[in-house]
């Protein structure tokens, strides 16, 4: 099945465009994730930081398409994080939610194939397969170019994932290099846009959302339509709701193309409910994807 | 000791700026290499990367003043292959070279921060404190701005260590948006170099180089005079000589500041020399990477 039937059947099963951002601290975990570590500090944390994804996944799973595992959280506990990191891709996939790599690789050609084997489909060596973590989604860096992204692009469709790369992020130093005002005409963001529209698939089936898709931060939602221009065809993953001050009820014109136009992540939002509105961690938070949940199908349109 | 004067006496001590590049492909191993691994092929194939590491350092360390871990090429070998990157970074610093950690991350305040932590000075978690790769350099990829950059900035300073912003990277695609032409004038890289320039610490010693520096492609050589006039107090970290077709002989501009403003990183070249010129591979290496040391040495004024 393609990338895009495959997006759409998920998002029309689970009837829900939430993508759950898993952004372990160890300093932050919920009550209780704690109690099953033991060893040395980085195998505590990354078994500490394990089961609270998984209490998360229990808790919220049910409301969301996808998880959206931060690398770089599971990275600063070293091998123990990266063992953490796979079980936690594989309990999240387990329990029926695709998996978004969130890790913003790119570079030369030869380095982003390797980067492309960690994430999607492993390698063979003469020692045998090294599996790679088979993700559905992960996040890429276009500031070097075509030839940065592309092999991210070649690894997916080999496996009939998609790649989401950087276009207009939520930060406010997006600004700084991403909304730089070209002397063609347009901005920046816009190229990456084009780069997007030119990588996707040539002919999705009729309808369909292309395996090239586009991290466009939902804290600027006047460029929604202008990115739905440039790239008619393409997934968005919004980030930046909640936490970072965006609304879903903003998010209109990245539903253009129907229910699998989009998908919205949230994290600090979800995973702190409780601290905002009280309540047991997991009921705060499952109460906090639910209302995302609704707020975003409300807002799409059933054509995908 | 301030990055810019442990910096220049390191470069000094050892009359070297050649980085050796480490991109361990488990399929081109230097022979015997895979003679220690047992176990799972994740386990055998990052111990025998650890070997080729070593040996490499080994036979080309003495001509060198870094290494640069290429972080994709341990990633994609799962858990045993972070453990083979930290016994590689212990490996190389005990043989005194300077330790860049090429990771080209770049991402979200909250998220740069855990990256940072991973790369420069671990953190502090419930379960006790987990070790950072204390690494002396690492690559930042500038794309979502400032704020994406600072934090890198912070750690690396914590501990006197240093950043390699991405400014004009050595691949074809970078063309494709670092080239843009600005409505304001210039291009979208001097957007970088400027940031880069800001970051830098305020009041480096005098005739220091600053602690926050550019990543600038070997292979345009006509790049490199207005990057210096853009970023004077900026270390160079040169990428794309060998392989990738740039020359030693055209980097003289990045030394406009000294002996200590640039480095000069080659992988390829170095450990396929024995492909090319004959000979044991390591002896092939260490032939090579002296030839690149006396070139840049050569180059390079003895200012600093």
């Amino acid at each position: 099945m393609s990338f895009g039937r495959r997006l759409a059947s998920r998002i029309a099963e689970r009837e829900s465009q939430i993508v759950l951002g898993l952004d372990p601290d160890p300093a932050r975990l919920w009550p209780g994730a704690d109690a099953e570590g033991q060893g040395a500090p980085a195998e505590r944390a990354a078994a500490a930081v394990q089961a609270h994804c998984r209490a998360l996944i229990d808790a919220a799973g049910p409301a969301c398409v996808a998880v959206k595992p931060q690398l770089a959280c599971f990275e600063r506990l070293g091998a123990p994080g990266r063992m953490a990191l796979s079980a936690t891709v594989a309990y999240a996939r387990d329990a029926g939610l695709l998996v978004i790599a969130d890790g913003k690789r790119g570079d030369i050609d030869v380095t982003a194939r390797a980067y492309a084997q960690s994430l999607y489909g492993g390698l063979e060596t003469p020692f045998g397969a090294i599996a790679g973590l088979h993700v559905d989604l992960a996040t890429v860096n276009p500031l070097m170019g075509i030839d940065a992204v592309e092999p991210f692009v070649e690894a997916a469709r080999a496996i009939r994932s998609g790649v989401l790369v950087l276009v207009r992020t939520s930060n406010p130093g997006a600004a700084d290099i991403e909304d730089l005002d070209l002397a063609g005409g347009g901005v920046v963001w816009e190229r990456a846009a084009a780069l997007v529209d030119q990588l996707g698939e040539a002919a999705p089936g009729a309808g369909e959302i292309a395996d090239v898709g586009a991290v466009m931060g939902a804290t600027v939602p006047a460029h929604l339509q202008r990115a739905r221009e440039l790239m008619p065809r393409a997934l968005f993953l919004l980030p930046g709701v909640g936490a970072q001050g965006g609304r879903v009820e903003d998010l209109a014109p990245a539903f253009a193309p129907g229910r699998a136009g989009a998908v919205v992540s949230a994290s600090r939002s979800i995973v702190g409910a409780y601290l905002q509105h009280g309540g047991s961690p997991g009921d705060a938070a499952r109460a906090e994807a639910e209302r995302l949940r609704e707020a975003a199908w409300r807002l799409s349109d059933p054509r995908l």
